[in-house]
């Protein structure tokens, strides 16, 4: 749990990713050592928070496409974002917005915003897997620490608690299908809003962890859809993993909140040692 | 088939996707009118030349992971492609290039280039859609004509070829499914290189013309991921449309070479009127 030095009131994970402007087209941020696997910041956090930056520069306050490419990680810390406003669109806008650390660039995106309308239903969802029926109180939670003793500092703030079908690779024995479904929830019951789906698309442990244990998979590029609203509470999510080919691979994952409606998806690649 | 005005040579799409130096960071390139749908440039062809650019500013000559966020589309004809080196690094670099004409900007994209190893097998494909087995042969050539009569330029260039199951729109019975499966190949048997099949993950017509056919689906945004170099001859292609929701559909799309190894994937953000 995220408490403030001062005064013990919760810190909200939208505190912990917002920016804060310096200027018209900069924002500075604090990338947070507890959102961080084995001291590294967690790619999805990082994008939301240049997702929050762009939504402030453009009209539009959702964001409906995100892709970054991950250059390289910063410390925990201060951290600079500069935004582009590249197109203001009556319907949708598209911002450039990089993050810095000392002046050297950690990780760049390109974002569409637009307004997700709260009134409109899916018209066609047949292309979307099977969403699980498993309750939230029949997955377990994942501890702090992967198998070989990382210390995963991030599944102390997030609860991720996976499908009993999932769990295997917590004790050696991974099911080989190189997926992960279950749950996710932000700290002391903060629900998601369409930026913090930035987040929510990165959160859940590798899945190839399912198939083989290996260190930490390193994000290079992370492309997210945010789709819908999503209602209050704890999402649903599935992290696949489809192709491991020269020591890189490709996952997708999707988040449906509460009420089972597909809220963000992301396919990202990764590094791994694999192959 | 695209045929030069001098002297009946034919014009490779090497040649039509090819960018040429202008300025150590910024590139001349030229936008055909034959590769357009309704008079729209296709948006793969575009990434193409944007790839292009990236690897040649690049220590790496292959792109491994591109997306592009799609601003307005270039009219046929001259483009010019500015690039910035984000980060040049040992076995990866990260370029960000943007097309414009006549001072607009119109499609905005971060590349991370590296360098594909041919002797590399993949490691683990368990997670990928099966593969079609139904031979080239076998697959019907799409007119480059929609069904409501609007001419798809492209396809007189390309050659499309739908499997028996995926062909349904073409007479007005999709199948309802949101999959087009079949064959790709460039003009005059000229091959897939890793850069051009940025251009395969988006030659399709839209998945959603199996569900309910609908003027083209402009791409808002596109990433692909480029996996092996692929082997000569057509490739193998799966479009899959996963969920319509407010006017937006997301698809998926596979690339596999004539060996049967998967070269290439991607996903696209597209604008429909459904919903």
């Amino acid at each position: 749990m995220s408490v403030a030095a001062s005064g013990g009131k919760p810190v909200t994970f939208g505190a912990l990713s917002g920016v804060a402007a310096s200027a018209p087209d900069r924002f500075d941020a604090e990338v947070s050592p507890e959102w961080t696997i084995a001291g590294k910041p967690n790619g999805g956090y990082l994008l939301t928070m240049l997702g929050r930056a762009a939504a402030s520069v453009s009209a539009h306050r959702h964001v409906i496409a995100a892709s970054a490419h991950y250059l390289q990680a910063p410390e925990p810390g201060p951290v600079v974002i500069d935004t582009e406003l590249l197109r203001g669109g009556r319907s949708a806008s598209q911002v450039r917005a990089r993050m810095s650390q000392d002046g050297e660039a950690c990780v760049d995106a390109l974002l569409t915003t637009s307004q997700l309308d709260q009134a409109v239903a899916p018209y066609w969802e047949r292309g979307l897997p099977e969403i699980s029926q498993v309750a939230y109180e029949d997955c377990a939670r994942l501890v702090p620490r992967t198998p070989d003793g990382s210390r995963v500092a991030i599944m102390d703030q997030i609860e991720v608690r996976l499908e009993p079908v999932s769990s295997g690779f917590t004790t050696g024995d991974p099911s080989g299908r190189g997926e992960l479904r279950g749950w996710l929830a932000l700290p002391n019951g903060e629900g998601f809003d369409p930026i913090s789906l930035l987040f929510a698309v990165d959160a859940f442990p590798p899945a190839t962890f399912d198939i083989e244990f290996t260190g930490w998979v390193p994000t290079l590029e992370l492309t997210v859809y945010v789709r819908a609203v999503p209602a209050p509470g704890p999402v649903r999510v599935l992290q696949r993993a489809q192709l491991i080919d020269a020591q890189r691979v490709d996952e997708s994952c999707y988040v449906w909140d509460r009420t089972g409606r597909l809220v963000a998806h992301g396919v990202q690649l990764g590094g791994i040692r694999l192959g």
